[in-house]
Protein backbone atom coordinates (compact mmCIF):
# COMPACT_ATOMS: atom_id res chain seq x y z
CA UNK A 1 0.00 0.00 0.00
CA UNK A 2 1.00 3.32 -1.12
CA UNK A 3 0.49 6.80 0.13
CA UNK A 4 0.46 9.49 -1.97
CA UNK A 5 0.31 13.22 -0.36
CA UNK A 6 -1.63 15.51 -2.54
CA UNK A 7 -3.68 18.39 -3.20
CA UNK A 8 -6.26 19.23 -5.70
CA UNK A 9 -5.08 21.18 -8.72
CA UNK A 10 -1.75 20.74 -8.47
CA UNK A 11 0.56 18.54 -10.36
CA UNK A 12 0.32 15.16 -8.01
CA UNK A 13 -2.74 14.37 -9.91
CA UNK A 14 -0.39 12.87 -12.22
CA UNK A 15 1.11 10.82 -9.87
CA UNK A 16 -2.70 9.70 -8.67
CA UNK A 17 -3.27 9.10 -12.27
CA UNK A 18 -0.08 6.81 -12.51
CA UNK A 19 -1.39 4.69 -9.78
CA UNK A 20 -5.16 4.29 -11.44
CA UNK A 21 -3.70 3.24 -14.18
CA UNK A 22 -1.35 0.51 -13.29
CA UNK A 23 -4.54 -0.37 -10.51
CA UNK A 24 -1.47 0.15 -7.81
CA UNK A 25 -2.87 0.20 -4.22
CA UNK A 26 -2.92 3.61 -2.17
CA UNK A 27 -4.46 5.58 -0.20
CA UNK A 28 -4.78 9.89 -0.04
CA UNK A 29 -3.61 11.64 2.37
CA UNK A 30 -4.48 15.27 1.83
CA UNK A 31 -2.03 18.22 2.32
CA UNK A 32 -4.22 21.81 2.36
CA UNK A 33 -2.25 24.54 0.57
CA UNK A 34 -5.20 26.88 2.02
CA UNK A 35 -3.90 25.55 5.48
CA UNK A 36 -0.58 25.76 5.06
CA UNK A 37 -0.12 22.40 5.51
CA UNK A 38 2.51 21.91 3.46
CA UNK A 39 5.13 23.93 5.84
CA UNK A 40 4.02 22.27 9.11
CA UNK A 41 6.68 20.48 10.79
CA UNK A 42 4.78 17.25 10.58
CA UNK A 43 4.43 17.36 5.89
CA UNK A 44 7.83 18.46 6.85
CA UNK A 45 9.20 15.58 8.31
CA UNK A 46 7.68 13.76 5.05
CA UNK A 47 9.18 16.05 2.76
CA UNK A 48 11.45 18.62 3.78
CA UNK A 49 11.02 20.79 0.43
CA UNK A 50 7.50 21.77 1.66
CA UNK A 51 5.48 20.55 -1.68
CA UNK A 52 3.17 18.05 -2.88
CA UNK A 53 3.13 15.39 -3.96
CA UNK A 54 5.26 13.10 -1.79
CA UNK A 55 5.00 9.34 -2.57
CA UNK A 56 5.58 6.79 0.83
CA UNK A 57 6.60 3.85 -0.16
CA UNK A 58 7.83 0.30 1.81
CA UNK A 59 11.22 1.34 0.92
CA UNK A 60 11.14 4.86 1.40
CA UNK A 61 9.27 8.13 0.72
CA UNK A 62 10.00 9.55 -3.26
CA UNK A 63 9.25 12.91 -4.45
CA UNK A 64 9.30 14.62 -7.42
CA UNK A 65 6.80 13.93 -10.22
CA UNK A 66 9.20 12.23 -13.01
CA UNK A 67 10.92 10.00 -10.16
CA UNK A 68 7.32 8.96 -8.45
CA UNK A 69 6.07 8.06 -12.38
CA UNK A 70 8.81 6.35 -13.16
CA UNK A 71 9.11 4.36 -10.55
CA UNK A 72 5.55 3.37 -10.42
CA UNK A 73 5.60 2.64 -14.49
CA UNK A 74 8.41 0.01 -13.39
CA UNK A 75 7.36 -1.65 -10.08
CA UNK A 76 4.45 -2.27 -12.86
CA UNK A 77 5.28 -3.64 -15.98
CA UNK A 78 2.44 -5.53 -16.88
CA UNK A 79 0.95 -1.84 -16.91
CA UNK A 80 3.05 -1.41 -19.75
CA UNK A 81 3.06 2.92 -19.26
CA UNK A 82 6.56 3.19 -19.89
CA UNK A 83 8.95 2.04 -22.58
CA UNK A 84 11.03 0.00 -20.54
CA UNK A 85 12.96 -2.55 -22.34
CA UNK A 86 14.62 0.41 -24.32
CA UNK A 87 16.89 2.70 -22.80
CA UNK A 88 16.74 5.51 -25.47
CA UNK A 89 12.95 5.00 -25.46
CA UNK A 90 12.74 5.58 -21.53
CA UNK A 91 15.15 8.49 -21.55
CA UNK A 92 12.68 9.55 -24.71
CA UNK A 93 9.85 9.46 -21.86
CA UNK A 94 12.35 11.04 -18.90
CA UNK A 95 12.92 14.09 -20.97
CA UNK A 96 9.41 14.66 -21.84
CA UNK A 97 8.55 14.60 -18.06
CA UNK A 98 11.87 16.43 -17.42
CA UNK A 99 10.72 19.26 -19.67
CA UNK A 100 7.35 19.18 -18.03
CA UNK A 101 8.80 19.73 -14.45
CA UNK A 102 11.43 22.41 -15.20
CA UNK A 103 10.46 24.41 -18.08
CA UNK A 104 6.29 23.73 -18.64
CA UNK A 105 5.54 23.79 -14.90
CA UNK A 106 8.00 26.32 -14.16
CA UNK A 107 6.92 29.05 -16.14
CA UNK A 108 3.23 28.49 -14.83
CA UNK A 109 4.67 28.56 -11.74
CA UNK A 110 5.24 32.29 -11.82
CA UNK A 111 1.79 33.30 -12.32
CA UNK A 112 1.21 31.83 -8.05
CA UNK A 113 4.33 31.65 -6.79
CA UNK A 114 6.35 34.72 -7.74
CA UNK A 115 7.79 34.34 -4.48
CA UNK A 116 9.88 32.37 -5.20
CA UNK A 117 12.49 34.22 -7.25
CA UNK A 118 11.85 37.90 -6.10
CA UNK A 119 10.43 39.53 -3.38
CA UNK A 120 9.03 42.52 -4.32
CA UNK A 121 5.08 43.01 -5.45
CA UNK A 122 5.74 44.70 -8.46
CA UNK A 123 8.36 41.77 -9.97
CA UNK A 124 5.54 39.45 -9.17
CA UNK A 125 3.25 41.31 -11.57
CA UNK A 126 5.51 41.46 -14.25
CA UNK A 127 6.16 38.03 -14.04
CA UNK A 128 2.68 37.00 -14.03
CA UNK A 129 2.20 39.27 -17.61
CA UNK A 130 4.58 37.12 -18.98
CA UNK A 131 2.88 33.83 -17.97
CA UNK A 132 0.01 33.37 -21.14
CA UNK A 133 3.25 33.77 -23.14
CA UNK A 134 6.08 31.91 -21.63
CA UNK A 135 3.34 28.98 -20.82
CA UNK A 136 2.17 29.13 -24.38
CA UNK A 137 5.66 28.68 -26.15
CA UNK A 138 6.66 25.86 -23.80
CA UNK A 139 3.27 24.20 -25.20
CA UNK A 140 4.20 25.52 -28.61
CA UNK A 141 6.63 22.98 -29.09
CA UNK A 142 4.96 20.28 -27.31
CA UNK A 143 2.06 20.93 -29.88
CA UNK A 144 4.95 21.04 -32.70
CA UNK A 145 6.57 18.19 -32.46
CA UNK A 146 7.28 16.37 -28.52
CA UNK A 147 3.41 15.45 -28.77
CA UNK A 148 3.76 12.23 -31.71
CA UNK A 149 0.64 11.34 -31.67
CA UNK A 150 -1.99 9.77 -30.73
CA UNK A 151 -0.05 9.83 -26.80
CA UNK A 152 2.94 11.85 -26.31
CA UNK A 153 5.62 9.04 -27.26
CA UNK A 154 3.78 7.73 -30.23
CA UNK A 155 1.26 4.49 -30.58
CA UNK A 156 0.69 3.48 -26.91
CA UNK A 157 -0.51 5.57 -23.50
CA UNK A 158 2.38 6.49 -21.31
CA UNK A 159 3.22 8.43 -17.89
CA UNK A 160 4.10 10.82 -19.80
CA UNK A 161 0.58 11.45 -20.98
CA UNK A 162 -1.82 11.40 -17.40
CA UNK A 163 1.48 13.94 -16.98
CA UNK A 164 0.71 16.79 -20.00
CA UNK A 165 -3.08 16.20 -19.36
CA UNK A 166 -2.22 17.60 -15.14
CA UNK A 167 -0.74 20.85 -16.92
CA UNK A 168 -3.02 21.33 -19.89
CA UNK A 169 -6.10 21.53 -17.19
CA UNK A 170 -4.15 24.78 -16.33
CA UNK A 171 -3.62 26.56 -19.92
CA UNK A 172 -7.36 28.38 -19.64
CA UNK A 173 -6.13 30.16 -15.85
CA UNK A 174 -2.85 30.77 -17.63
CA UNK A 175 -4.22 32.99 -20.38
CA UNK A 176 -2.73 30.96 -22.67
CA UNK A 177 -4.38 31.44 -26.33
CA UNK A 178 -6.05 28.04 -26.85
CA UNK A 179 -6.51 28.27 -30.49
CA UNK A 180 -2.44 27.59 -31.44
CA UNK A 181 -2.75 24.38 -29.42
CA UNK A 182 -4.99 22.44 -31.50
CA UNK A 183 -3.51 19.06 -30.75
CA UNK A 184 -3.12 19.01 -27.09
CA UNK A 185 -6.45 20.55 -26.80
CA UNK A 186 -7.45 17.27 -28.36
CA UNK A 187 -4.88 14.95 -26.76
CA UNK A 188 -5.94 16.29 -23.35
CA UNK A 189 -9.85 15.51 -24.37
CA UNK A 190 -8.80 11.84 -24.87
CA UNK A 191 -6.68 11.83 -22.01
CA UNK A 192 -10.05 12.75 -19.88
CA UNK A 193 -12.13 10.04 -21.25
CA UNK A 194 -10.03 6.97 -19.99
CA UNK A 195 -11.63 5.23 -17.25
CA UNK A 196 -8.24 5.34 -14.87
CA UNK A 197 -8.38 9.23 -15.64
CA UNK A 198 -12.45 9.64 -14.39
CA UNK A 199 -11.17 7.72 -11.40
CA UNK A 200 -8.18 9.62 -10.07
CA UNK A 201 -10.61 13.01 -10.61
CA UNK A 202 -12.77 11.55 -8.43
CA UNK A 203 -10.74 10.44 -6.00
CA UNK A 204 -8.91 13.93 -6.03
CA UNK A 205 -11.81 15.63 -5.45
CA UNK A 206 -13.08 12.92 -3.22
CA UNK A 207 -11.38 13.50 -0.19
CA UNK A 208 -9.31 10.79 1.87
CA UNK A 209 -9.85 7.00 0.83
CA UNK B 1 30.13 6.86 -30.94
CA UNK B 2 27.69 9.89 -29.39
CA UNK B 3 27.71 13.38 -29.98
CA UNK B 4 27.07 16.03 -27.11
CA UNK B 5 26.09 19.15 -27.94
CA UNK B 6 27.78 21.31 -25.14
CA UNK B 7 28.69 24.76 -24.25
CA UNK B 8 31.57 25.41 -21.49
CA UNK B 9 29.97 26.90 -18.04
CA UNK B 10 26.64 25.14 -18.72
CA UNK B 11 24.55 22.26 -16.93
CA UNK B 12 26.08 20.27 -20.36
CA UNK B 13 28.79 19.68 -17.88
CA UNK B 14 26.82 16.87 -16.01
CA UNK B 15 26.48 14.78 -19.03
CA UNK B 16 29.83 15.41 -20.34
CA UNK B 17 30.90 13.82 -16.95
CA UNK B 18 28.73 10.72 -17.18
CA UNK B 19 30.51 10.05 -20.28
CA UNK B 20 33.93 9.96 -19.24
CA UNK B 21 32.51 8.23 -15.99
CA UNK B 22 31.35 5.55 -18.59
CA UNK B 23 34.08 5.73 -20.71
CA UNK B 24 31.43 5.85 -23.86
CA UNK B 25 32.80 6.52 -27.27
CA UNK B 26 31.28 10.44 -27.87
CA UNK B 27 32.53 13.85 -29.94
CA UNK B 28 31.47 17.39 -28.63
CA UNK B 29 29.24 19.79 -31.04
CA UNK B 30 29.71 22.99 -29.54
CA UNK B 31 27.38 25.74 -29.08
CA UNK B 32 28.39 28.73 -29.05
CA UNK B 33 25.97 31.43 -26.79
CA UNK B 34 28.19 33.98 -27.02
CA UNK B 35 27.21 33.87 -31.45
CA UNK B 36 23.84 33.00 -30.33
CA UNK B 37 24.49 29.38 -32.05
CA UNK B 38 22.10 27.82 -29.78
CA UNK B 39 18.88 30.19 -32.18
CA UNK B 40 20.62 28.97 -35.20
CA UNK B 41 18.38 27.17 -37.65
CA UNK B 42 20.87 24.18 -37.73
CA UNK B 43 20.77 23.76 -34.39
CA UNK B 44 17.20 24.33 -33.65
CA UNK B 45 16.79 21.60 -36.20
CA UNK B 46 18.68 19.31 -33.77
CA UNK B 47 16.88 20.71 -30.50
CA UNK B 48 13.99 22.38 -30.93
CA UNK B 49 14.07 23.89 -27.25
CA UNK B 50 17.71 26.27 -28.72
CA UNK B 51 18.90 25.00 -25.05
CA UNK B 52 22.18 22.84 -24.46
CA UNK B 53 22.95 19.61 -24.01
CA UNK B 54 21.32 17.97 -26.84
CA UNK B 55 22.52 14.22 -27.37
CA UNK B 56 22.85 12.45 -30.55
CA UNK B 57 22.64 8.86 -30.16
CA UNK B 58 21.95 5.89 -32.83
CA UNK B 59 18.88 5.91 -31.92
CA UNK B 60 17.63 9.25 -32.02
CA UNK B 61 18.51 12.64 -30.70
CA UNK B 62 17.66 13.10 -26.52
CA UNK B 63 17.51 16.44 -24.03
CA UNK B 64 17.58 17.12 -20.78
CA UNK B 65 19.94 16.20 -18.61
CA UNK B 66 18.20 13.89 -16.36
CA UNK B 67 16.97 11.65 -19.10
CA UNK B 68 20.48 12.07 -20.94
CA UNK B 69 22.58 11.06 -17.25
CA UNK B 70 19.93 8.10 -16.86
CA UNK B 71 20.35 6.48 -20.57
CA UNK B 72 24.09 7.07 -20.22
CA UNK B 73 23.76 4.66 -16.72
CA UNK B 74 21.64 2.28 -18.47
CA UNK B 75 23.54 2.08 -21.39
CA UNK B 76 26.88 1.35 -19.49
CA UNK B 77 25.73 -0.67 -16.75
CA UNK B 78 29.37 -2.10 -16.14
CA UNK B 79 30.46 1.63 -15.30
CA UNK B 80 27.66 1.57 -11.99
CA UNK B 81 26.76 5.26 -12.36
CA UNK B 82 22.89 4.31 -11.22
CA UNK B 83 20.98 2.06 -8.58
CA UNK B 84 19.72 0.37 -11.71
CA UNK B 85 18.40 -2.90 -9.85
CA UNK B 86 16.14 -1.40 -7.58
CA UNK B 87 13.32 0.77 -9.01
CA UNK B 88 13.00 2.32 -5.80
CA UNK B 89 16.79 3.38 -5.34
CA UNK B 90 16.98 4.10 -9.19
CA UNK B 91 13.79 6.34 -8.46
CA UNK B 92 16.15 8.33 -5.96
CA UNK B 93 18.89 9.33 -8.21
CA UNK B 94 16.04 10.53 -10.53
CA UNK B 95 14.88 12.49 -7.81
CA UNK B 96 17.74 14.28 -7.11
CA UNK B 97 18.40 14.78 -10.89
CA UNK B 98 14.53 15.76 -10.44
CA UNK B 99 15.05 18.34 -8.59
CA UNK B 100 18.70 20.14 -9.44
CA UNK B 101 16.93 20.61 -13.02
CA UNK B 102 13.29 21.92 -11.80
CA UNK B 103 14.41 23.53 -8.51
CA UNK B 104 18.31 24.24 -8.00
CA UNK B 105 19.12 24.98 -12.07
CA UNK B 106 15.57 27.16 -12.25
CA UNK B 107 16.93 29.15 -9.00
CA UNK B 108 20.13 30.03 -10.62
CA UNK B 109 18.81 31.20 -14.01
CA UNK B 110 16.87 34.15 -12.27
CA UNK B 111 20.33 35.71 -12.23
CA UNK B 112 20.97 35.48 -15.99
CA UNK B 113 17.60 34.30 -17.76
CA UNK B 114 14.92 37.02 -16.17
CA UNK B 115 13.81 37.28 -19.68
CA UNK B 116 12.29 33.77 -19.96
CA UNK B 117 9.70 34.86 -16.89
CA UNK B 118 9.39 38.76 -17.58
CA UNK B 119 9.92 41.29 -20.13
CA UNK B 120 10.63 44.73 -17.31
CA UNK B 121 14.35 45.22 -16.49
CA UNK B 122 13.23 45.77 -13.05
CA UNK B 123 11.72 42.77 -12.82
CA UNK B 124 15.25 40.66 -14.13
CA UNK B 125 16.74 42.67 -11.45
CA UNK B 126 14.91 41.83 -8.80
CA UNK B 127 15.15 38.57 -9.46
CA UNK B 128 18.54 39.17 -9.44
CA UNK B 129 18.77 40.33 -5.70
CA UNK B 130 16.99 37.31 -4.90
CA UNK B 131 19.32 34.59 -6.44
CA UNK B 132 21.72 34.33 -3.74
CA UNK B 133 18.46 33.83 -1.28
CA UNK B 134 16.52 30.76 -3.20
CA UNK B 135 20.05 29.35 -4.61
CA UNK B 136 21.13 29.20 -1.30
CA UNK B 137 18.03 27.81 0.08
CA UNK B 138 17.70 24.91 -2.07
CA UNK B 139 21.13 24.20 -1.64
CA UNK B 140 20.59 23.91 1.88
CA UNK B 141 17.90 21.05 1.47
CA UNK B 142 20.78 19.41 -0.14
CA UNK B 143 23.28 20.15 2.83
CA UNK B 144 20.49 19.59 5.29
CA UNK B 145 19.73 15.70 4.00
CA UNK B 146 19.22 14.69 0.39
CA UNK B 147 23.38 14.62 0.14
CA UNK B 148 23.53 11.08 2.24
CA UNK B 149 27.59 11.31 2.21
CA UNK B 150 29.84 10.79 1.24
CA UNK B 151 28.22 10.69 -2.26
CA UNK B 152 24.94 12.09 -2.68
CA UNK B 153 22.87 8.38 -2.73
CA UNK B 154 25.81 7.01 0.18
CA UNK B 155 28.30 5.30 -0.29
CA UNK B 156 28.54 4.42 -4.18
CA UNK B 157 29.51 7.88 -6.47
CA UNK B 158 26.55 8.08 -9.33
CA UNK B 159 25.53 10.18 -11.99
CA UNK B 160 23.48 12.40 -9.38
CA UNK B 161 27.26 13.51 -8.30
CA UNK B 162 28.64 14.97 -11.30
CA UNK B 163 25.42 16.61 -11.55
CA UNK B 164 25.81 17.96 -8.13
CA UNK B 165 29.13 19.18 -8.62
CA UNK B 166 28.49 20.96 -12.23
CA UNK B 167 25.38 23.06 -10.23
CA UNK B 168 27.85 23.68 -7.26
CA UNK B 169 30.25 25.61 -9.24
CA UNK B 170 28.05 28.11 -9.83
CA UNK B 171 27.42 29.04 -5.95
CA UNK B 172 30.17 31.84 -6.42
CA UNK B 173 28.66 33.90 -8.95
CA UNK B 174 25.61 33.05 -7.25
CA UNK B 175 26.52 35.31 -4.21
CA UNK B 176 25.35 32.06 -2.06
CA UNK B 177 26.25 31.62 1.67
CA UNK B 178 29.12 29.20 1.28
CA UNK B 179 29.61 28.83 4.81
CA UNK B 180 26.26 27.59 5.20
CA UNK B 181 27.40 24.82 2.75
CA UNK B 182 30.21 22.95 4.20
CA UNK B 183 29.29 19.17 3.04
CA UNK B 184 28.52 20.56 -0.54
CA UNK B 185 31.59 22.10 -0.96
CA UNK B 186 33.70 19.32 0.32
CA UNK B 187 31.42 17.06 -2.03
CA UNK B 188 32.69 19.55 -4.93
CA UNK B 189 36.20 19.12 -4.33
CA UNK B 190 36.58 15.21 -3.79
CA UNK B 191 34.17 14.78 -7.05
CA UNK B 192 36.73 17.14 -8.70
CA UNK B 193 39.91 15.31 -7.95
CA UNK B 194 38.00 11.98 -10.09
CA UNK B 195 40.13 11.58 -13.11
CA UNK B 196 37.04 11.18 -15.05
CA UNK B 197 36.22 14.48 -13.93
CA UNK B 198 39.35 16.08 -14.24
CA UNK B 199 39.08 14.94 -18.07
CA UNK B 200 35.92 16.22 -18.38
CA UNK B 201 37.07 19.55 -17.15
CA UNK B 202 39.90 19.91 -19.68
CA UNK B 203 37.24 18.37 -23.11
CA UNK B 204 34.95 21.00 -21.84
CA UNK B 205 37.71 24.01 -22.42
CA UNK B 206 39.74 22.11 -24.77
CA UNK B 207 37.44 22.69 -28.02
CA UNK B 208 35.97 20.41 -30.32
CA UNK B 209 37.32 16.57 -30.35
Amino acid sequence: MFTLYHTPNTCALASLIALEEAGAPYRIARVDFAKNTQRSPEYLAVNPKGRVPAFVTDEGILTETPAILAFIAQSFPEAQLAPLASPFEFARAQAFNSYLCSTVHVAHAHRMRGQRWADEPEAHAAMQRKVPQSVGAAFALIEDGMLVGPWVLGERYSICDGYLFTLAQWLEADGVDLTRLPRVLEHRRRVKERPAVQRALAAEQGGAR
